[in-house]
């Protein structure tokens, strides 16, 4: 899949406006999307976990995330472009998806 | 399972005297034990975090680990005692016998 170019103009305002109506906080200064997951126990989280990274490797766009029991945060943007591009907004989405 | 208490004296120094030889890194202060792991790539990664993540819950107890890409960093100890049990010595063996 060819690298995606960062997000800019009327596509990144619509983007990050819809991403902060699902629950995701854009960190303007390193150009991060993040949120975190709360579950019920380990096992609802690492389930939700395997669908993502399902997801992930689908897309070949991988997030930065840690977990602690019941609770995952993640943290998404792309490396390569050192700023958000389409491939952030569709495992945002796909993560979304994946509750 | 009963909770493990806090391991002491000579049970406790030659545990971690084994886990350092593995590659463990205990931190004194917070008493915890913990490992980078790297694998060729995420799927390699997170097909390793999966076979953690059964040994975990089997063992009722849990990690905390973050993810990105090909790397995973993980941190071991027992919140309920503030420090290393048994169950921390058994998830680092598992998670090293998974590998």
């Amino acid at each position: 899949m060819a690298r995606p170019s960062k997000l800019a103009g009327r596509a990144r305002d619509e983007a990050l406006e819809a991403l902060k109506a699902a629950g995701w906080t854009h960190d303007a200064g390193a150009d991060t999307i993040s949120r975190s997951f709360r579950f019920k126990d380990f096992s609802a989280a690492f389930g939700w976990m395997t669908r993502a990274a399902l997801a992930a490797e689908k897309l070949d766009h991988h997030p930065d995330w840690s977990n602690v029991y019941n609770r995952v945060e993640v943290s998404l943007t792309t490396h390569d472009v050192k700023g958000l591009t389409e491939l952030d907004v569709k495992l945002a989405e796909a993560m979304d998806a994946a509750l």
